[in-house]
């Protein structure tokens, strides 16, 4: 890979060893991206000394480029007026993105700044949910009637010097500004100027309203392999479109949100926050975590004598509530994927959750059958060994039937399962492991 | 949300309901990519009973868009020919797609029937790794010389009815096939017809060679917001060029395969396989996962005389065990995601070791305080809450460490730490937290 901007990887020894003149040089030719990706990988206190030696005009790329949690600190540690100047020279998508981040004073700041045109424009593309596709709206459309020809289109975009980034089409509207069609920009070129725009349009594969939802967007896109969409309102007039750039920041963070929700953490977190900060922001997840240890630790209270007369119990009731709680997780990330890919609804769900409860008998009988012969080997009992078979098909059976239930009822709580899956799923795997391991000997063996 | 094609909801009732004309009507103006969801969302029975459905000229497109699992399912299911005639309908990038998936007997017929282009090129595109910028490499590049007139290139593309799909940039080469320049195609529209191409031509802000990985083309895409890029040999050479709908499947694949590995599943597993086959797949990771809980049992098991005289030992170990498990998961997600991203690096790897051991300590001393209360409250003994506590914070600083040094390890070993970094950690936090709590207790209570 061969890049025209040079990717910034000693800039932290650089730094170090207080060479600002590289700093200053290899940020003169960098790519505002690959200037964010440096700044990411600075501890917080770091930032603000490379800051300065970004280039004047890359500034504001650079913040719409950083992560949340590295802007807001940056945010923090720079002065208003340098944010401001930054900042006000961003597109209006980029301006969107930023401003739900910004402090309030330097939001009117930065408002205050901006010209009347793109104030208006701002206050329209904020006025949607900031994961709709509203949100996710650019307003430089090019718009051409669609009664003229190709010659007088062409004509018309030879005033202007360049292009919006991403226009791979033209959109043709009627009086009323309602769309009509798609011209794909390779037409204006291949066919005959004489001919009519609109004998050349396209449908559109898709068209989508300001309250859309951002995923849905991003799958049509995926789907049908866009590079543009428009967005309409009711009366299907032209209000702005979507491009596949911002599209694929959708899709990248999600990834980012599913995997760091599964831990109980935020997708911006700044690997780089001071140890307090980051102490606090899992305190809650570990705090829940607790609580459902504690569960599970009442249910093994609950059977004390047993283990007193039986200590092999504690020794194995572990394996049980894991191996519950692993093949529950299966389960678990195979329907949340499902769910989330829509290849889950409503009317294959009995399907899934009856195959998921056979996965989980027949696994159930195999690792019964290993335990048993480990565990009536290990403490020289058969019947122990039973018991925690009969255990262990109970556990890997309620995880199956635990991993199709939980995200479902998550889903309709309105609770993320991503975020909240896991932890309901190993709650219900180490009460139901703990409780048929030491029930089953207390009323089978002891 | 408005699709010109409708979406397939209620495909399994039909189905079920035996209406295939209504099926039929559906498949007929459907999206290729819609009814290839349709099929993910039926049990592999009805598979075969709705393909039929599907009009002749969309198939191929549709086993091009099917999960790799469900692809495997149902061409197992169908007759060689009936494939035959869709594959080799596909354009080379789709079916190079494919290729890897075919049973051998089916390729050899599919390499058959295609012209000896077609065959060349794909030869051309299978000779890189899948995983490589040559392998998603397109061989459909719109190439001009670059001592030409724009108006020379407006002639000469006009020859062509129309542009490969995503044409977004015209690529300028010198006369040894080097790649000189690139033309974005909104210059040729904008600009005067006389001024020479180069003149308007831009550098490229990035150029990949066919081995680089394709995780790194994706990260350039989403970085410099490209719709497409060229691919060049050592001597800049093009060979051909990527575009932005096979990056998106690239991030998406990436997301899922995140996703799906951190359960041990793999990212193509078909929600409806029968029973035996998913039973089949999930075996390997119990089998992990009973070995890990063996080990934690057996530490247990060294401790039977300490479990026996102190019973409260063995409800509260599973305590320490799982607050150091989720603490380290936490601290394992964040490196696992900041190596991926990049923001990790050797340079920082220390401050990140540091940064993490210093929030294990602050969660250790905060939860250890929580821990101790409520253990002697609950067992009315201020000694067992002082060892548990001793063992929460040995434990969480132990979570910390190995949640930083796991993923690094495993990286070095070639070993995705997103497949096996949760049950190394787990064992870790497993181990260590049962053997300080009983061996804390051993030396210090009994």
């Amino acid at each position: 890979m061969h890049q025209v901007t040079p990717q910034i990887t000693n800039i932290v020894e650089l730094l170090n060893a207080n060479d600002t003149t590289a700093v200053a040089k290899l940020f003169a030719t960098a790519h505002p991206a690959n200037i964010a990706d440096a700044l990411e990988q600075l501890t917080p206190s770091n930032r603000p000394l490379a800051w300065v030696h970004i280039p004047k005009e890359a500034k504001g790329e650079v913040l719409s480029e950083l992560s949340e949690g590295v802007f807001r600190n940056l945010a923090h540690a720079l002065d208003n007026q340098e944010l401001v100047s930054a900042i006000k020279a961003l597109d209006i998508d980029e301006l969107a993105d930023l401003i739900p981040d910004l402090p309030e004073a330097l939001l009117a700041d930065v408002l205050f700044e901006v010209d009347t045109q793109t104030r208006a424009n701002l206050g329209e593309v904020l006025s949607y949910p900031e994961d709709s596709a509203g949100g996710l709206m650019n307003l430089d459309t090019t718009v051409v009637r669609d009664n003229v020809s190709l010659d007088v289109v062409l004509h018309y975009l030879r005033l202007k010097s360049e292009l919006p980034e991403h226009t791979d089409t033209i959109y043709l509207v009627d009086r009323q500004n309602r769309l009509s069609g798609i011209l794909p920009i390779d037409r204006l070129i291949t066919q005959p100027g004489r001919d009519s725009a609109i004998d050349h349009a396209i449908d559109a594969p898709v068209t989508f309203q300001c309250l859309d939802d951002e995923q849905d967007v991003a799958k049509a896109f995926a789907d049908y392999d866009l590079i543009s969409a428009p967005v309409v309102n009711n009366n299907n007039a032209l209000l702005g479109r979507i491009t596949i750039d911002d599209v694929v920041d959708v899709i990248r963070d999600q990834a980012e949100h599913d995997i760091m929700a599964a831990a109980g953490l935020k997708e911006d977190e700044d690997i780089f926050a001071p140890v307090t900060k980051t102490s606090r922001d899992r305190t809650v997840w570990l705090a829940v975590n607790l609580v459902t240890a504690l569960l599970g630790s009442w249910v093994i209270g609950q059977f004390e004598g047993s283990i007193q007369q039986l200590v092999a119990l504690a020794v194995l009731m572990p394996i049980v509530a894991s191996m519950g709680g692993n093949a529950g997780t299966q389960t678990l990330t195979v329907v949340i994927r499902g769910m989330s890919l829509g290849t889950i609804s409503r009317e294959n769900m009995m399907t899934v959750l009856k195959k998921e409860t056979m996965v989980g008998v027949l696994n159930g009988i195999i690792w019964a059958l290993v335990i048993a012969v480990i565990a009536t080997l290990w403490f020289q009992n058969i019947y122990l060994g039973l018991v925690i078979a009969a255990a262990m098909i109970v556990n890997l059976v309620m995880g199956a039937i635990a991993g199709v239930c939980i995200p479902i009822f998550l889903d309709k709580m309105n609770i993320d399962p991503a975020l909240a899956g896991g932890v309901a799923l190993t709650t219900v795997t180490d009460v139901v492991g703990y409780f048929s391991v030491l029930g089953l000997a207390t009323i089978l063996l002891l």
